[in-house]
């Protein structure tokens, strides 16, 4: 059974999944697709042999289209989820699952109320080999008990239109994710320390920032974010425990020397560091579909994701620690 | 356009090839398989959705096979690929092409009569990213021009039908086929040099090895093959150009900090190494395919390790250098 | 000219000091030596031809003693150090300079009445290779502004008789240390993040801590301390600028590869870590002081370690951040 | 006890000597040298407080030299180690103890007539921190029983002085010591691979080489010599046991982030990469002489030593194995 798939946005990222549904994922194939820029939205579709729709609902809603993925602004996300549990068609959104918890709880109540999981959220990093190793040293015992960790997220030039919020709502809220993840908790309070920025930044950005996670159980994880650190795309992860480390960093199986250097590439963006992840989270989402799951990644993942990053950007604001207030787990998600 | 492959012998190798090319491949699916073990056919076929048939011929003349995946004893390789030739199917033969030069010959004969390419050799290495690094930097002169090599081929244990000629057959062969074709020359001499025996090795292997291979070019490159080595799989290569040298160790992002000491895991054996490598070939061989190209290591590559790998047994035997006699290169290859 | 030393103190490290200074070191003796332990004293000044004195006082004021160490315990360093000015000898003083802010301001007014330094306080890491590439990286602006940075400093262990306010006065003293040293900038607020502690740590210690340094130009530096990490001494530093990074991580040029692991060994404590570097420290003490020289660390840095680790104890407490308020620095120190 | 020390040769390595001697090395002075540039030696022994003689003999025969360090041209060291001997005066000679293994064993036989040993060889690896631990691991069994071996030994550049023997005998010399201490076995049969040159490489320099050591246990060691390698001085050397392997690299603490690239320095030359092991090597030969006592490598290591290379010079002419034949190891050396 080959899942036909709408793909609602065609900028980067989308047009990237167009390319793996259509070619390199076994089991899916593209059959429409929206943008708001109708030309790029042709030529996208004509490069899988896909058809450009009118809208995104005209998409969601195409008879020719079993599942879909949202790859559109952010602000967009919670209305497109929403109608996709409306048409019970399985969706893999790209984060956020919404700009705001309040509208989050909106998508998991929709969700809740259909009884089953529609939606996975686009957190690829749990389908990264490095990370999986991480996740395996922490869960099986390797380390001890995992007490805190280190994480650093690193990129080395953002454009003018980034801001400071974005350095929590669009980067950190990757470790948020991730840290939760690892952990197996919630996070119960963030800080944003002000530190001094870097020259290099847009005058308008905070940057580099150094973030606090704070776990239900008590451990504290350090976030440093720095989306203008000119030399490429770094993110590394150290995780504590009681006996032991396990440690991320850049994949790399070759050394060059020259000029009186050994050295390894650092990845020089996030499509070469995690383009293989992404194949790994569409692959394993289209053999769910194929045998009718849906996992990965949930909507509760997502509104916690957003909850604790909207706190970020509290604290960012105010210099104070801001305690995340999250509703109860519905059991959907337990 | 889906490719329906026939896949000739279900042991590991094989049985993997039906997995990836049933449902990891995009564009592949297996139709027929055959094996010596009936059960052990019918078992991997009916995983796969496909037929066991009665003989590799069946499977090569098999009106429902486009193209053939040949993973039988490589004393049969040369037959089977000469029958896909008649047949005029596309085949991926596991190396060797040919367990003799003389019978790679005669396979290039009927290759080169038929005017175009049917045979791809499965040297796989050439797929796997960190070789293809080497690879780039010896091509576009980031260590100048390269002069030397050292190679590295360890497993931690062989079965004990392994014998010492196969050290170059079935380990070593991997070797030449990198050496030729990162520096692109012919191999022009080979010498084994006798070394003491691990007291692990089985009395009559000797283990491990050296080798020396001889360039056209002038250059040598030295390979230690050592198939008992305990530890793991350790397959590592440094390329020493004029202005600086490139290196491949086992590719790695994980640290695991414990008991004193700070350590990356060592694969256990190829295919936890070169799982993904192999999946990449299968790839690219079907995408061509589906494009009606055949590309990749040719029956010339097969022809020219083969011939190599028989003068390092050669001198296995006499402990002398062993010159290497190619025949003239058809133009096919050129 | 033969520099003749007196050491107060023989306990673990005053006794390698003997050692070093008494055939390690080039240009110096040891003369005399106190301890409390009465044998214990006796027995190091026989290994060293030294002489066991009746106390402190006696050491400095002996006529054959023409510098003095001092590795007492932190609560007796004052009174030692103010001791050896009265006398008008050097002095080397083990951190702390004094055990509060109050005390070594007493001290430095006594130095500062002399109008020229007698004190160098023991921060050796100054005088490690790898804290130096770190330091030279930083001031030659190979990587940019220094805008930040993270440490880690872990013990295997630590006896019972270890507190938590310790782990601030004792182990994370070096990183503040080092953190106005690299930076060239004084401290002026640090926070104590209450975290996880290990179930392995004592049930009165708070292990692991994460702890913030905030620099007088805006910078932040991270400080994991966790003095009960089990597998080993770690210490490692990552100095981020704006435009690269430079780290410092356990010294090491082998590697051990056995069963299925490659290796690096960790450090089992700091007089492994850095036995060298306190060699290099005493040495580079005598040599100046045979110019007549004194340099190093001085009292000011002594009184600023100490004041800021007093903060960090009261932010342990409260949980809050503590403002670092100095004195002004005396001309002497700049 | 200070030994006295005279230093015959003040160029680069004898001036370090003196250095290192007159003020890095406790127990030691130099009161005499000697350099065929007199001027050189004059400012050589002022920078020491030592005096300038006007030969050779005239050190050695000085009433205030107890010892004597040998830094001139290698041709002159069979005659003056004699003059050493003759005069009953422990001698450190840098390698080679003489070119010829004739005249090594003339030197053996006048040290072997005294029935005592005065003589240690400079073959100062041995007392690298990184090279006892891979002799550790070779003696204590963590690599099972050691089999083989693959050393590198790069430099940046050479002078134009250099000649493709002094690869063998100035280069490869310290691999062949390095071999013969790690097994604890004699080389018994040499090879030069001939390979392609350097197109950087002088036209009369064969340059890399590839250089196969034969032991008597069978095992075999590579050496790859590399003196134009353009990018800095890289010696390495990995140890292939029955159970595991150990290597060494070029030590490193620190690591760079910059401009895509994650870098290790490798040492300029090796000055930068063994200047703390000589100075090691001497004091532990004051060490060892003011305890009455001459240990390190003998004049049989420098003998076994010179012989190889000597046999790498055949066998670079010839092309050709050419076989070790070493005389009876006398008494005093076993």
């Amino acid at each position: 059974m080959t899942i036909k798939v709408g793909v609602i946005g065609t900028g980067n990222i989308g047009a990237d999944h167009v390319t793996r549904l259509s070619s390199q994922v076994v089991g899916s194939t593209v059959t429409a697709v929206f943008d708001v820029d109708t030309a790029r939205a042709e030529q996208v579709a004509a490069s899988a042999g896909a058809v450009a729709r009118g809208s995104a609902l005209e998409v969601i809603d195409d008879p020719g289209v079993d599942a879909v993925v949202i790859a559109s602004p952010g602000d967009l996300h919670a209305e497109q989820v929403l109608a996709c549990i409306a048409a019970q068609k399985p969706v893999l959104c790209e984060k956020p699952l919404a700009t705001t918890a309040t509208d989050c709880l909106k998508v998991i109540e929709a969700e809740v109320a259909t009884g089953r999981r529609w939606i996975q959220v686009g957190f690829m990093r749990r389908y990264d080999p490095g990370y999986k190793v991480v996740k395996d040293a922490v869960d099986d015992g390797t380390i001890g008990e995992a007490l805190l960790a280190h994480m650093i997220h690193r990129n080395a030039v953002v454009p003018d239109s980034f801001t400071s919020p974005m350095a929590m709502t669009d980067s950190v809220v990757h470790e948020i994710d991730v840290t939760r993840w690892l952990f197996g908790q919630e996070i119960v309070r963030t800080t944003v320390v002000p530190t001094k920025p870097s020259p290099l930044a847009a005058a308008h950005v905070r940057d580099p920032q150094i973030v606090l996670l704070e776990l239900a159980g008590g451990g504290v994880v350090t976030v440093e974010v720095f989306v203008n650190c000119q030399y490429g795309y770094d993110v590394r992860c150290e995780v504590v425990g009681s006996t032991g480390v396990v440690t991320l960093d850049n994949p790399s199986a070759n050394v060059l020397v020259r000029h009186g250097r050994r050295a390894q590439t650092v990845p020089a963006d996030w499509r070469v560091r995690f383009g293989a992840t992404y194949l790994t989270e569409l692959q394993e989402w289209i053999t769910g579909l194929r045998s009718g799951v849906v996992g990965g990644p949930s909507a509760w993942d997502g509104y916690a994701a957003t909850a604790v990053a909207e706190c970020a950007v509290a604290s960012l604001d105010s210099g104070a620690p801001v305690p995340v207030g999250l509703v109860e787990r519905p059991g959907l998600y337990v």
